[in-house]
This record gives structure tokens, C-alpha cells and sequence, in this order.
């Protein structure tokens, strides 16, 4: 009865029940459904992998080894990354010898290259097969295939040639030959490409799956489309991760955690932080004489880290989309140097003709703008360049975070507003 | 040769290259290409949709007509959303009645609504047909539909009652019902779903297409994948920007436009960060007496601002993703909260000991341990509890922005800093 009704649900639902259940339930489960079952279920779980190897260590070697078989390569893979030393050969002798193989050699691609994010499950073709030949193929594959809408048409050496939609398929005469329906414009990726950059050329040529070529050029997989809606999802987090200075990918719960996750950057920053301090403390003669100046630390700081906050979401979201040519690069510094220039002289300003007015004192005034000015450029400069030297050296520019560039614009900021200020001290205090 | 060259390229390139033209080489490929082959084209422009009519005002109205009825309906009306009102009447009356209804139609779904993102070109079958009847239709409409993949089932009220891929009929006997393979369970979204739910549902069910029905349960269009990715790109960029202070899309190289785009809202934090200005200005008097409280200024209310920066980020994030039950909402405020506390009490103790040991002066380091744990879990409380009362006045959560909560936590961190420093006045001097 409840079997019945958990198989008629559609596989993400039955992947949300199964992750609610306890683990009295779940092995009710295992005893209800078969491998081949739960295996679909498994599928569409979307928990975080070692989760999903817990559940396997629940579950009779052999049946796991089954769950598993069932499993689409690529989601098989994504979760025995995370199993124990002693688990994975347990479960890789209990399965048959190809599929075994298959994830043994997935297991070896680097985290986040379309490797590690490819099926093994597609159709493939020859060029001399008729289409009628085709899609008998196809639906015997059809069962177990990730996608049977894009057939791949490979030569004697497994080198991809072209490619046939099922669509293709279907309008075009049953005794026609693949290699005159097929597009052998096929577009691929290389096994090690950037999963980032594989989202990329789906999104932009709306493809549904895209095939993964090894250094020969043979084809070795596939990547869907499902798949890489989830890579958007994932790099996506990540920038906004790194713009605001905290992991928001299951942030945790549990504050005492949440808080953990948050303090190491915190506390770098609270160190970064206080050599701004050790800088005032430097000019406090400055502020004894003139406590007014102490009034305008934070617009100055709080302007300038807010400029240059702009400037980095700016920064980091062309080097994601525009690539990171020294063309584009030298533009985007040249542009965002004009722009905090321009930036700089209208808040500079404003600022200056509200000081002059509200203290009815404009060498103040002056002072005020031309420090805000100076340091909203180099606030702008700092968060482009920042995440573009970044990406040259090799690190994600993404983790130049928010907050660590409005700490840095408070150090640069603070050491342009004394500077500035003692150079007209008299002419503040005198007025 | 060059036509040929054109044709022979993927839908996608054909666009990069067509945008990239000038307005006397756009000319000769309109005389060039048939009205049918551009319209494939332009289906696959990426560019603002305002562009996309200024191409039509190029061309002969005619054929203008002709390259929007070859389009899919939901890219010609993204489109044709931006023409003039004199322009669209004219486009209307030059192409066939019921592709003219069905654009007039869609033009009236608000924006980022299913009904907005959805295309009517999908294939519709009924129950008591057979496989066979079906595959005929299937093969009659795969040039027109957006995807043959799905194939949907309605009753003679044009009810949606199931959905049939054409995996299913493939591997099912050519003279089966379509009641028999379809899966009558098909999910659908209703016309004025927002496009971030149908987006989730699209990523949580893996589909390649969903359809959309009306207030009567009437099939009125689908959605597919391809579409999808684009609102996920969109709602991430909107969120990203949110974070930020700036809209990312598509910002402008002009550094004078630039500069236009980001100075409204730095100006109006600006105005805000003048009251924190008179705030200080209002304890002057402190500063005058203790000039030693201007140098930690900055260290408050930087590392406030930070941590309030990765709770807003936190609390947005988990908006858009868990949706806003009060429950969630309660849960992410009292968690908020408690972080606040934990974070608080390390960085203050922190910080604490720190000054304490450089100036050699504890109650120095007491008072700013203090105002640095109020003032973060002030800052904590504010970037959790901002965005969830904005979602609930209707109000996007993004645009409560990074800059924004920084700003306004440097106010309060300042309040704070003097009132704490006041109380403890005598002491931090008599040391
Ligand atoms: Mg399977
Ligand atoms: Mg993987
Ligand atoms: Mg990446
Ligand atoms: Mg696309
Ligand atoms: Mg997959
Ligand atoms: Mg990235
Ligand atoms: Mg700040
Ligand atoms: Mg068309
Ligand atoms: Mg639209
Ligand atoms: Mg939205
Ligand atoms: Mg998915
Ligand atoms: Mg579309
Ligand atoms: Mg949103």
C-alpha cells in the first residue's frame, strides 16, 4: 500500500519523504523497495553527498551495490567520492565489473571540471546506421540513458562526429542515413574544462546535454542540462558567498556553528582593522587639537567602503562573464578609475558643501570632500584590481569579499583624511 | 557563399554575429536572408529586447512581420513588449490573426510572471488517441513547437489532464491509449506564478519544460529549461546586486553612466551617514576630553559592518530559498541573534584584549570589547531582521543592500561606542 503510493510519486518527491524519514523508517524502506527502486529515488536526492553515503552504510553491502548500479554515474560518483576507504572496494566488487569501472575512472576527474560532473549514460551511433537502425537503438537505450534526445554519432575509434536529435530523428525518412540527418557541427567539452565554463556554452546555446571528449578526442560522457542548472546554482552561491565575506551554502542552524563559520574572516578582518586603529593612534595629536575632525572618520570610511563595495560586485561579475582577457582587464581598471573619479568628485562635493553649511566652515569643508574624493578612487581601483590580480595568480577573485575591501578602504581612507587634514589644520582650527 | 556560410551556423553564433554588425552590413543581410531563417535568429538573441526592436524598424514592416511570426511567442513578445505604440499595430495587422491573438495575449502577463516567460508553440494530444496518432502529431509539429520532448493531454475542455514524453511513447506499442502511458500526476504552474517558483520547480523535477494553465486549469503555454536558466541568471544577478548596492546587468562601460548608475544610492547613504556624522559630532565633547576613542572609530564600527554584512546575506539568502513562513522567519531571527552573541563575545573579547595590552590600558579594552559585542549583535539583528520585514511588506529583500546595512550599522555602532565610552569616561582617563 505505502509502496504503491511512494512509487507513484514523482522521484524528487519521493527523494524529499526518504531524506525526512528516521532510520527506523528508512530501513522499513530498504525492505520495501527494491535496489533498482530506490535507486531512481537516490537519484534525485539533492542532500549534500556524505549524507548519501551514510544511507548506504545502512543498507546490506549487496543492496547498496544494487542502489548504486541503478544510479546514474555521474550522482553514483558525486556521493562515493565521500565513502569510507573500506566501503568503496566493498561496494565496487558487488557490482558488475563495467559499472564499476566506469565509476572507478569517474572518481579520478578533478572536483568542478565537467569530468566530475558527467554521466556515462548516453546513446551513441554510427555514421553508416540508417535512422530507422537508430532508433531501435534508442529504445533499447531508452530505459537507461540520462537523455535519449541527443543521440552521439562516434567514428570506428570512438571520436565523435556528429550529433541527432531525437527530433532530427523523427522528421527525417526511416531509410536515411545517420551522417545525412546528423549536425557534424557538434559542439563538446573537454573532459578537464571548468564546469563553469561548460554552464556557459548550454546556457548560451540552450543545448539539453552537452558530450565530454577526452584528450583523443573520444567521447567519454555526457553533461544534461539538470545538472547544470545545479552548477549554476552552486556558482552563483559562491560569488555571493564571496562578495559578503560568509559561506551562505548550508549556512548551519545551530549559531554556535553558524558563528564558527563566520569568525575566521571576521577576526583576520578585526586584525586588518586594527592597524586603521594603530593609524589614528598615530595622528591622535591631530584629533586632540582638532576633535572635530573625529566627527568625519566614519562618512570618509563608510563612503569609500561602500564605493568600493560597487566596484568589486562590478569587478568579480565581468571576470565571470567577460573571461579575463588583458584587454577586458585593463579596460574595466581604466573604466572603473574614471568612474570612482567621477563618483568621487560629486559625493566630495556634496559632502563638502553640507560641512561648509553645517559648521559654517568651508576650509573643513575642503578638507572633507577632497579627502572623500581621494579615497573613493582608491577605494574603486582597490576593488577592481584586487579580484583581477587575484584571478591572475590564480585564486577565485571571489574571495575578495565585501567586507574585506571596506576594511582595507577604511586603512586606505583614514590615511588619506589625516594626511589631508594636517596639511590644513591651521586653517581648521583658525576658521 | 556568405548566406551559406551564415546558415550553416548554430542559431547562437549566427546572433553573436548579427549583433555585432553595423546598421549598412544588417541591411544587406535583411535582403540576404528570407524572413524565416532570420526569425531563427533572432530567437536566439541574448541583447536588451529594446534593441531587438530597433532591428525591426530597420526592415520592411512586411518582413519585420514575417521574422516575428517565425520567432517563438515568448521571444517576440519580450520584444515587442519595448516597440512603439504605433509600430506594434502595424506588426499585428501584417501577420496571421491567430499569431496576432496569441501575441496580444501574452503582451498583457505582468513581468516575471510564467504567463510573461512562456511560449504557446507546444504539442497538445488528447487521451483516446493511440501512440501512433500521437507520434503523427508529433512529426507534423516538430518544426514549429519549442520542444516535441513533452507532449501534453487535455481533455475537450482543453483541461490539462497529462503529460507524455516522448521517451514514454517510444518505448510504448504503437496502438497503446495515450491514457494508458501518459502520467496523469503532471505538474503545472498557473499563469501569474512568479518566474523564481516556477524556476525551482523546473530545478527541483529536473524537467525540461512545464506547462502553464489559466485560471480555469486550461493548458495555456509552456515553459522550457533553456528560458529557465535565464530567470535563474537574472533572479542571482538581482540578488548579487541587492548584496552590492549596484545593478551588475549590464553595467555600462561609460564611466560618466557608470558613475550615474551607482552615485543615487551611494549619495543616499551618504545623507545617512551624515547623521552618524552628528551623532559623533553630538559626543564631540568626549573626544575633545578622550582623544584615545577616535582610534577605534573605525575597528567598531568596520568589523559591525561586517558581521551585519554576512547576516544579511545569510537572511536573504535563506528567504529566497526556504520562502517566508513565519516559522523560518522566526527561527532565522532568534538564530540571527544568538550568532550575534557568539560572535560578539569572541570578537569583543578579542578586541578586548588587544587594546588592553597595546595601550596598557584594560578599561579602555573593556569598553571597547563591550561596544564592539553590542554593536555587532545590533548590526546582526538589523541585517537579518531588515530584509525579512521588507519581504513582508511586499518589499524585494535585495535591495536591502550590503552598503545599506553597513551604513546604518555604523550608526549604530557609533551611538552605542559613546554612550558605553561615557559611562566609563573617568575611568578610561584616570588610567
Ligand atoms: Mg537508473
Ligand atoms: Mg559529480
Ligand atoms: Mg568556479
Ligand atoms: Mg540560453
Ligand atoms: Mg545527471
Ligand atoms: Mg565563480
Ligand atoms: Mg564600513
Ligand atoms: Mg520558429
Ligand atoms: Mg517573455
Ligand atoms: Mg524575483
Ligand atoms: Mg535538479
Ligand atoms: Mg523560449
Ligand atoms: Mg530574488
Amino acid at each position: 500500500k505505502f509502496r504503491e503510493l511512494f512509487l507513484n510519486l514523482h522521484v524528487y518527491e519521493q527523494a524529499q519523504i526518504f531524506t525526512s524519514l528516521d532510520s527506523k523508517q528508512r530501513a522499513r524502506i530498504y525492505r520495501y523497495l527494491t535496489p533498482d527502486e530506490l535507486g531512481d529515488t537516490f537519484d534525485a536526492i539533492e542532500e549534500d553527498p556524505e549524507s548519501i553515503v551514510d544511507y548506504f552504510k545502512e543498507m546490506e553491502p549487496d543492496y547498496a551495490a544494487k542502489v548504486i548500479t541503478q544510479m546514474y554515474t555521474d550522482n553514483a560518483v558525486d556521493a562515493l567520492a565521500f565513502a569510507d576507504k573500506k566501503d568503496l572496494p566493498k561496494y565496487l566488487r558487488l557490482m558488475s565489473r563495467e559499472k564499476a569501472d566506469e565509476i572507478k575512472e569517474l572518481l579520478h576527474y578533478e572536483d568542478k571540471t565537467a569530468g566530475a560532473i558527467m554521466a556515462t549514460e548516453y546513446v551513441k551511433i554510427v555514421g553508416n546506421q540508417t535512422a530507422r537502425s537508430a532508433m531501435h537503438v534508442l529504445k533499447r537505450e531508452a530505459e537507461k540513458a540520462e537523455t535519449i534526445y541527443y543521440t552521439y554519432v562516434v567514428d570506428d575509434d570512438d571520436r565523435l562526429i556528429g550529433v541527432v536529435t531525437l527530433r532530427d530523428l523523427l522528421i527525417s525518412g526511416d531509410d536515411m542515413l545517420i551522417q545525412e540527418i546528423m549536425n557534424d557541427q557538434v559542439m563538446s567539452v573537454k573532459v578537464d574544462e571548468d564546469q563553469e565554463d561548460v554552464a556557459k556554452t548550454i546556457r548560451d546555446y540552450n543545448f539539453l546535454a552537452i558530450p565530454v571528449t577526452d584528450y583523443d578526442d573520444k567521447m567519454i560522457g555526457i553533461i544534461t542540462v539538470d545538472d547544470i542548472i545545479d552548477v549554476i546554482d552552486e556558482e552563483s552561491a559562491e560569488d555571493y558567498s564571496g562578495l559578503a565575506g560568509v559561506d551562505i551554502e548550508e549556512s548551519p542552524d545551530n549559531p554556535i556553528k553558524a558563528a564558527a563559520k563566520r569568525l575566521p574572516w571576521l577576526v583576520t578582518l578585526l586584525f586588518l582593522g586594527m592597524s586603521t586603529a594603530s593609524l589614528v593612534s598615530h595622528y591622535e595629536h591631530l584629533v586632540s587639537e582638532a576633535s572635530i575632525l573625529a566627527v568625519f572618520i566614519s562618512s570618509i570610511t563608510g563612503t569609500a567602503g561602500n564605493a568600493g563595495t560597487q566596484s568589486l560586485a562590478v569587478a568579480v561579475r565581468r571576470l565571470a562573464y567577460k573571461g579575463d582577457d588583458d584587454k577586458t582587464l585593463f579596460q574595466t581598471i581604466i573604466a572603473e578609475i574614471f568612474t570612482g573619479l567621477v563618483i568621487g568628485i560629486i559625493t566630495g562635493m556634496t559632502i563638502m558643501v553640507i560641512v561648509g553649511l553645517w559648521k559654517n566652515n568651508f576650509v573643513l569643508g575642503f578638507v572633507i570632500g577632497l579627502a572623500m574624493m581621494c579615497a573613493i578612487i582608491v577605494a574603486n581601483l582597490a576593488g577592481s584590481l584586487i579580484p583581477i590580480l587575484m584571478d591572475k595568480i590564480g585564486v577565485d577573485p571571489a574571495v575578495a569579499s565585501g567586507p574585506f575591501i571596506s576594511t582595507l578602504s577604511d586603512l586606505t581612507s583614514v590615511l588619506i583624511y589625516f594626511n589631508i587634514a594636517k596639511l590644513f589644520l591651521s586653517f581648521i582650527i583658525g576658521n
